[in-house]
């Protein structure tokens, strides 16, 4: 690269986050940031965007290596207006997503806010990588997500010109120090999905109310291509990530009972 | 089956909508409908999760063939509370979402609330289909979405103990008279994606406000195996869907750059 590249930076835990300012440092080391983050907190937003709304922005900070701007829309509106607004023809070299505070590894890479935006900004022909911490605490240890994700960023920037479109990386980082990561594997998403256990109670006007809360059942827990096998063998997990959602398998499948 | 069939019934565009009331009076020819619908317009909320707040329902209709229960989550939440808290051990026949006003062909499938409560719904190993309407009228002639889907529904339940699972279907049906639809085809998703204008004005009080609205990008308009392609000539598209996002032809491209 001739110009020092440009990196778009967003998340969904918000502007004010821990994980989105150790992003903003990180994606620093690499060129100019112009970051478009949530104005307040866009966990489970999935690829949600906002039609019936109107949406505004503000600027956060401003100096000649960071711009950042507090958005209200979700993740997805982030990088629409990002694209589709405010870069239009300025080239974009790389799009980060994160550090999210929490796994968005197996199944969540659909609910995930963070890997909407991801996937969206994959979409404008841009190499993205939405990387995740396997920790929600709001005040989580992000040595190990910076060291490996400062790796891969390198190496995508590196092969970037050689590399297919669209593309985009779901990247999750293990609950521990830094030096106890044992490497990197490329993985495909683990099979499985939440059951939910709804928190019922009565509010203070006698309502029932119900609060979301669940646990992960993993299909194939001993699956060692898988990206929970590595990020609990301690392994960051690399999972391609595609939006083709068809079922090929199915197809000829259902032609036999539809029509 | 011995007993009367029972189906789950949800959408996006709220309990209120004409399509939902057309999707209840479709259920209940074929059993007993239980529909947790949102109590308000959640469109574009994909696969969203409510998280960080608690969640209302109230009882709309209960009578002998249908019960109606408005909530305040997102489709998906509907759906969870549905299978993890209301069914539990109860067995579901169907899960129908929609009738959504509004194509969800193509990568529409990612934004779709409709299509997220349908695919969270097929999680719980329930035949699922999310049935759409490619007309946005709050008004629209939903005929041909309820001939099509009362054949789609019953070829489904007729062959649902020899189907494997998880089984999704994206049902999109053109716009246009019943009469004139051509008949159903089996479908992959197109290939594509939206480029977004953002409607930008200054509110009342002189602050910039965005507002989205874009146009559907198709890269393989010529392809008559696509969904878009079927609903272009007047077919209802069906797509079996399913979640595995994995790029497997990056998995082992990337392997040789990342490590």
């Amino acid at each position: 690269m001739n110009s020092e590249p440009v990196i778009f930076l967003t998340n969904d835990d918000s502007y004010l986050s821990k994980g989105f300012r150790a992003a903003v440092a990180l994606a620093s080391e690499f060129g100019h940031v112009i970051a478009i983050a949530p104005d307040r907190v866009q966990s489970g937003m999935s690829q949600a965007i906002t039609i019936n709304s109107p949406l505004f922005m503000r600027e956060v900070q401003r100096d000649d290596k960071v711009e950042i701007y507090a958005f209200s829309g979700t993740p997805v509106d982030c990088a629409k207006i990002a694209f589709d607004h405010i870069f239009r023809s300025r080239k974009v070299d790389l799009v980060l997503s994160g550090i999210n505070h929490g796994s968005n590894a197996a199944v969540n890479v659909m609910y995930s806010g963070t890997m909407g935006a991801a996937i969206e900004g994959s979409f404008y022909g841009v190499p993205s990588i939405g990387l995740s911490l396997d920790d929600h605490d709001p005040d989580a240890d992000f040595d190990g997500a910076v060291k490996y994700g400062r790796e891969i960023i390198a190496k995508v920037l590196a092969a970037a010109e050689k590399l297919p479109r669209p593309l985009c990386l779901n990247v999750n980082v293990p609950r521990c120090e830094a030096k106890d990561i044992q490497g990197i594997r490329m993985c495909r998403q683990t099979r499985g999905f939440w059951r939910e256990e709804f928190y019922a109670r009565k509010d203070p006007h006698g309502r029932d109310y119900y609060w979301l809360t669940g646990a992960f059942q993993n299909m194939e827990p001993d699956a060692e291509d898988t990206d929970e096998w590595a990020l609990s063998h301690r392994y960051v997990a690399v999972v391609p990530v595609q939006v083709d959602m068809t079922d090929y398998r199915m197809l000829s499948e259902m032609r036999d009972i539809i029509k």
